[in-house]
């Protein structure tokens, strides 16, 4: 801990945020700069003067403009800054900008496991992927039977063995996006680079049949894919058996696979945030925005996804969209939801409540900030569906609820190898096939959930860390954990339960 | 197999199934009476002469009208039979009978858990439940934890620890109807009277709020009901350690259960078809119903549900309802489904197909009553939202989809202690806490799956088992299951992955 008790989040920033609750004419340390009234803990001081026009400035980015003179040390929130109308503008690209990437010799690698058909994995497991849950617990036990047996032990470079099961594939209509989106999702699994070789079960008379599959995504090679139906090999112990003939064959397989040196530009990860608080918008997030800036400067790609956190504020994305087009797929996607909401009786309103106003959060742009700043400052170079194949890199928009499982299952589905989580309550969250790094955003938090968690951030704004020196340490924990480095959720074996497609049909 | 080549499902029928293709002037063995034209396998043939406006009866009801003359052994179907007003008529409990119950005395038993509560349970496992995803790994752990350590060995009472997780919880309104259903269905399971004890896992900070649900509901004994969140102890390893020193008392007092003689009112039967075939409406459904009026004679319960497999011919659960109260409820929630599809762009229709009527159903009531006839012929006495706690005995209705595992979970949820699955195609399904006894409807797939089909009623079909007959086998299994004999899906140890509640909301 040190004696700071005010934060700058971007040095373009005009405002500060202060650590604990402000007096009037109390110094915030470390800048040479007294406070001019009283100011909670989390809300914003003004860093220097500004006149009404003028743009207030926070994570390097408009949150609004003043609508009075505000001298420094001052309290900025609502009864001095306002949402101003061009803030609101889509500007298709009007902030896009060159990213200055690292140059090619100097670019980061990591030890990745290069697949036969070009992808790159993180992780060597082989997968139990069901396109049905009555298929479900014939997949379980096959896992079950297997880890008696012992049958890992002679494959030391193989990581496991997951089941992937859900509570759906049936009783649906098959030809809508509702169900393409199912679909895609366990089809993403199946073809995933973290698995060397996936076995997919079904029962035989499903909705969601495993030859319209192969059909419409094509047929993977024997080595990497095959599968069977409970209908057609007579029942549950008679799958089960030639899951375990399969299991011999594809284990080794797998351990034939070999980790290599491979760059940067492989690694495609995963952003989310689950249950958090005040301090994940003004350290987690940013220092995972940070690691990110590093990751696309270096050629790879991260996901940015959760929808309805960026609602209303979606500008924040499209004004540095790389094109038109991706600009606009995006308030495309936006204009579905509102449909989706309404068509359940819900709304998408991402405009600070009461409880985020008397946090300290003073606008929708300030807001949704908070949850972006985990995406970094470059371009948006892609939006994508859930669950669709990621093929730009740099940053990108995946489609998806908030909520945590969903939305990465979404994420993972689309081709990211890694997931970096950043949480504020603490979250026990893990993935497989895809480590997943989980970052605190508060020390009290981190050391309560220690063993939960891979990284504390809550030193940003404990002062012992800068959110650049953060950045770095996350970036760095990506390099190793894509090399091998397990995850605390691996080594607690958190992970076969998260499997959540997202479900936007009628359960017939 | 005997030379049997029609079928007459009920004594009232004035038609019969053929069960091959059949040429003119064949003789429809066992009945005294020739072909009169060509009638295709599965199809209707007159047993009595019809005139015009005479009534079509099959399953002991009415499936429509005749348009024309048709003589005995006459090809019934569309060309001389049509849907009749009357038929579409709700009727509110017009046909509603008085059921002619078993003499008390006389009345079957089984042997059953009586839970402190009053409430009786068929199995008597511990349950690990969770309220969100977010915990789904860390029951997943405890439970594998305590099958490492072996502790059910100690406890020979108890029939297993159930880890109930699923993908749902968080991200989603709260204050209406599909939040509610959620909370009912974890609540149910929490509740359920298979369970000696329950442990509930949540993360902390989710939607469905573990303390909320006590507060709505009610906070059981500590001895049946305990609740950690990992946020409160610091994380998955220290709950898992919390679970495990719950698991020794849990253990310790499910263990003191015994098994008693109660009367056969204490057993409430899931009703469930999937993987339907041809056969299903004329062997394993009608046997199953006739099952079903020995349960409710002998004081029991059976819970219809599926919902959009009556949709169109709800008038045959609504002219038997024992109030007009209870017959609106039902139309009520058709109501609510034609909402719920048209939202989702899927409409709800279930007349027949072509390929029904390639089949051999004629009309919507003949289809619908194809599914219907596992309810037997009661009266309609109860009809319940799903996972909506059944109170009334003898037939009543669970409105849920018609894909198995959802529509079995809100069953269970209402408060089914066992469940009753017929199957054409084949299904693996099984439940944990409620044994599933499974039903083939045809010979040869029950021959094919036999390690995953407890009973086959493909014999009424084979000649060698009247309808009446199976149905009496299925009672007695009912009982022998209830008290305790295991079904195959629970030999294979399949019901712990099935799980699966119905999601009516916005995902945000
Ligand atoms: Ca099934
Ligand atoms: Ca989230
Ligand atoms: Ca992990
Ligand atoms: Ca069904
Ligand atoms: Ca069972």
């Amino acid at each position: 801990m040190s004696d700071k008790i005010a934060l700058q989040l971007h040095d373009t920033d005009n405002v500060l945020i202060v650590l604990s609750n402000i007096e009037h004419g109390k110094q915030l340390t470390p800048f040479d700069l007294l406070s001019n009234g009283l100011i909670p803990r989390g809300h914003k001081a003004a860093l220097t003067a500004m006149k009404p026009g003028d743009t207030v400035r926070k994570y390097g980015q408009i949150i609004g403009i003043a609508t009075q003179d505000i001298a420094p040390g001052e309290h900025v929130h609502t009864q001095n800054v306002k949402m101003a109308q061009f803030d609101r503008d889509h500007a298709y690209g009007q902030h896009a900008t060159p990213t200055e990437m690292v140059p090619e010799a100097q670019r980061a690698t990591f030890q990745g496991y290069r697949r036969p058909d070009g992808t790159v994995g993180t992780r060597n497991y082989v997968g139990i992927i069901t396109s049905v849950n009555c298929s479900a617990s014939a997949a379980r036990l096959l896992a079950r039977e297997a880890a008696k047996r012992g049958l890992l032990a002679k494959y030391p470079n193989v990581d496991g063995i997951v089941p992937i099961v859900h509570g759906a594939g049936c009783c649906i209509g098959t030809d809508d996006e509702a169900f393409y989106k199912l679909q895609r999702t366990i089809w993403g699994f199946a073809t995933h680079a973290n698995f060397a070789s996936v076995l997919m079960l079904g029962l035989g008379c499903e909705a969601n049949q495993i030859p319209l599959m192969l059909e419409v995504y094509g047929n993977p090679p024997p080595e990497k894919f095959r599968y069977h139906t409970l209908q057609a090999e007579g029942g549950t112990r008679k799958t089960v058996e030639l899951g375990l003939q399969w299991l011999e064959q594809a284990l080794e397989y797998a351990n034939t696979a070999r980790r290599e040196t491979v760059p940067a530009s492989e690694l495609t990860v995963a952003l989310q945030c689950g249950g958090s608080d005040g301090y994940s918008g003004i350290t987690s997030n940013p220092a995972l925005g940070h690691a990110v800036d590093l990751l696309v400067r270096n050629g790879g790609t991260a996901a940015l996804a959760e929808t309805p956190e960026i609602y209303g504020a979606e500008h924040l994305l499209t004004n540095r969209a790389a094109s038109p087009e991706v600009g606009q797929k995006l308030v495309g996607l936006l204009e579905w939801w509102e449909v989706y909401a309404a068509k359940h009786g819900s709304e998408m309103n991402n405009n600070p409540t009461p409880g985020n106003k008397a946090g300290g959060l003073t606008t929708i742009l300030e807001k949704s900030l908070g949850a972006v700043a985990k995406a970094g400052s470059t371009n948006l170079n892609g939006v994508y569906k859930y669950s669709e194949k990621i093929t730009a890199k740099g940053l990108v928009f995946v489609d998806s609820p908030g909520y945590d499982p969903v939305s990465i299952t979404g994420e993972v589905a689309s081709g990211c190898n890694m997931v970096c989580f950043t949480t504020g309550r603490g979250s026990c969250y893990g993935n497989k096939p895809a480590p997943s790094i989980k970052i605190a955003s508060n020390t009290p938090m981190y050391q309560r959930m220690q063993e939960d968690m891979d990284l504390n951030c809550g030193t940003i704004a404990d002062g012992t860390e800068t959110v650049a020196e953060a950045g770095a340490r996350i970036f760095q924990e990506m390099l190793e954990v894509a090399s091998g480095k397990r995850t605390v959720s691996e080594a607690l074996d958190v992970g076969d339960a998260e499997f959540a497609p997202w479900q936007t049909y009628a359960q017939m």
